[in-house]
């Protein structure tokens, strides 16, 4: 078995296993309690607590521990907005952020506060200027992931904080993703990480508010952490969360260069292995251990169980893989093709014959999944009709794409194809698709019923 | 070392610690992906949820993890008032819950709610009609304790979950310190508790919503635990949690009636073995495992230290060990003394020759403190002053009381003595004292700046 979801979650480090044994005699009781008990799980909390601000790059006065990355977003986001109440209730924050972000945001605004998401490019970056546009004088907040989770492009995170700076804007980065890597550059306010993304164990996230950031927590709060964490410490975990940290930053450098050597291997040889694919994501300034593909005419559940059955556990961006029916907010707002997306991240360790055998798997499960799907395997010469009209309203990805490009070799160059879909996942993909195959993307149109008509015109 | 502090939280039990050790290996990634490490995580969450309900005596699907049993509080309060929110803003909490539910009910009353506290007898215990009298029309939900944290008293919870059925409202049940022990009786509508409490790992708490009960989670939510506990689960710590909940449950009856006798001979011994000391709390509807007791003229983290010292781990309720110089508004709402506060909470396992050494070393532990502070040692015979001012300004708990203490004698029977003190503590502390004394408390009067003259009259 080969789990290449490191990104999602790391298996424990075993430097994590050995502080966790050993913490669950000495921290498990009240760090608050004057005993010995007490005072011995407060001093591990305090060890914890600067080895955690020691890798940060923060005081330790400045980071608090949270039960978990997502805590720490939610809490972070709510008390840096409500510390700058005064300056206004504009939120900013970038299109392809964590989804724990975002429904921050939403919950912002169904407060009433405003919110404005800064779109990003084809390869999921915000632009530097077109971020420092978006703040505003009521800004209250802005937040910038370090590194996207889904396709491991690097966020301008040091330009944007010193446009925040200069705006009187505090910034709020989802360090996340990037935090097993190295410290989070530049000047930013905030910062918020999850233990389990670097090996430490699920339960720990960190929240830094820098020194002079207005914070005020929200909801109810107890004596815990600064008043900005509530509830019993998990103090082993804490004590194992930052022995972690510390272990994967010791080899990260060295790391970094051998598994860009491997995703490298991967970006390069997929696209020549299977046939359709878009690999997506920043090609250089991007996470070294993850990267992400999308294959045509798969849907993303089924390439998933192949790949598990061949002993490869990735995950998907892709909307037939979780439960509703929208694809990834991710790919969407980079308009790359979201079926049969494919994301590959790999946990510290993995060998170079793991990935040969995952690329010599590959091809022969996508195929399999198309096969299935009855999808178009050449392209044929240009058909002899000016139109036609493929009604595949009831269809789900990655059907409607599947029928669009069975049909356009039906037309001639210059000719139109009309799909009727009500998979919402068409808006994305079809224009997607149009890109990748160098055909014309003509619009949309409302059929009512929730039916829209996707128009192409064929030009190769 | 004998550690008497099971309230604040238990060490990890031993199957908690295999549960543990087990499935850091098999329930570190997340549950909702669809590969193998993913249903093997699944499973595992799942498991853990049929025991823990099972526990709790409720439906798997009613019952959700939490990240500690403050945050099962917080966001069973805020979801159960959000919910029945058309019903009105109106809360009902008993004057002794725990910190999390008056914060809850402080951020309540801070958004525009209205709170009722309901007051408690001596022994800690609401009266059920004083609570069915509590409830109104625009009432949005109750809370009420199993069984209070610092004195041990069990409320009638059965008695007040029927008048809340009877009126319409849920009642939330904040069932931490009892869960070890049993279920909880009654009709209830929400429930809440913390692993912690019974030797599973800190970091993990339940949050229980009947089938029917209105609920609407608050602040931004994801996909995780149905919508009602943010953020990537704890699995290897539920599993733990749920593990240790039932080995301590098929240990809880013979091992309560065990540790009831424990806490009988405290209760029994302690009033002997000590000079001027209230035992606190119910005699019988009261935890097994927990004794509470005030000594007078002693500060509590003066009495902590000594008994450190000696080996016993214990809390204090009196505001001397604590951050801020408020007693413990447990106590305060009793009506009880607060200074000199011990709780001995016996966790599982404790032998009766532990808590003969206790007996044997607390005399000398709180007459030592007494002495320092110069507390009175014997009652005189009447004295024949009239009446008599003490100026105890500036002097903080418990030395005003001390001052009483000493000034009485001073005055003959009939006479009074007046104690000038800006201490907040006094203003329990004083009354309690005249009670357990049974002299006449006559009542207070403001002096200006903070300054209060307590006035005391001397019936024997």
């Amino acid at each position: 078995m080969s789990y290449f979801d490191a990104a999602s979650g790391a298996p424990l480090h075993p430097v994590a296993r050995q502080a966790l044994q050993a913490s669950l005699d000495e921290g498990w009781a009240d760090p608050g309690r004057l005993y010995r008990e007490g005072r011995r799980a407060r001093m591990l909390l305090d060890a914890a607590r600067e080895a955690a601000a020691d890798a940060v790059g923060c005081r330790p006065d400045e980071l608090v521990f949270t039960t978990s990355g997502t805590r720490a977003l939610y809490d972070g986001i709510a008390g840096a907005l409500a510390g700058r109440r005064r300056a206004g209730r504009h939120l900013v924050v970038s299109a392809v952020e964590h989804s724990a972000v975002l429904h921050s945001a939403a919950a912002h605004e169904r407060a009433g506060g405003t919110v404005t998401e800064v779109p990003v490019d084809r390869t999921g970056a915000v632009g530097p200027d077109a971020y420092a546009a978006a703040l505003r004088d009521d800004t209250a907040l802005a937040c910038l992931q370090s590194a996207n989770h889904e396709v491991g492009t690097e966020q301008p995170v040091a330009e944007v904080a010193e446009a925040c700076r200069a705006a009187g804007v505090p910034l709020l980065v989802d360090a996340a993703q990037s935090l097993a890597w190295g410290p989070v550059d530049g000047d930013w306010s905030l910062l918020g990480a999850s233990a389990h993304k670097w090996g430490g164990p699920a339960g720990v996230g960190f929240l830094v508010v820098r020194k002079g950031v207005r914070f005020a927590p929200q909801g109810p709060v107890d004596e815990r952490e600064s008043g900005r964490s509530a509830g019993f410490e998990n103090i082993p975990a804490i004590v194992a969360a930052a022995a972690a940290l510390r272990a994967v930053r010791a080899e990260a450098v060295a790391e970094a260069v051998r598994l860009r050597g491997l995703t490298d291997l991967i970006r390069a040889r997929v696209p020549r292995l299977v046939p359709d694919v878009e690999v997506v994501g920043a090609p250089e300034r991007r996470l070294p251990h993850l990267v992400t593909f999308s294959c045509l005419y798969v849907d993303g559940e089924s390439l998933l169980h192949e790949l598990d059955r061949a002993g490869f556990s990735v995950s998907s961006g892709s909307s037939c893989t979780s439960s509703t029916l929208t694809p990834s907010h991710v790919l969407k707002a980079m308009g790359v093709v979201s079926e049969g997306n494919v994301r590959v991240s790999l946990p510290p360790g993995t060998g170079v014959a793991d990935v040969e055998r995952f690329l010599d798997v590959l091809p022969g499960a996508v195929a399999g999944v198309r096969e299935k799907l009855g999808a178009p395997v050449a392209p044929d010469a240009p058909g002899t009709l000016a139109e036609l009209t493929v009604d595949a309203v009831g269809e789900r990805c990655p059907r409607p794409v599947i029928e669009l490009a069975k049909a356009l070799p039906r037309v001639r160059v210059g000719g139109e194809v009309t799909v009727l879909s009500d998979d919402e996942v068409a808006a994305v993909d079809i224009p997607a698709w149009c890109w990748t195959r160098k055909q014309e993307y003509v619009g949309p149109a409302e059929r009512g019923h929730g039916v829209v008509a996707y128009v192409v015109r064929r030009l190769v």
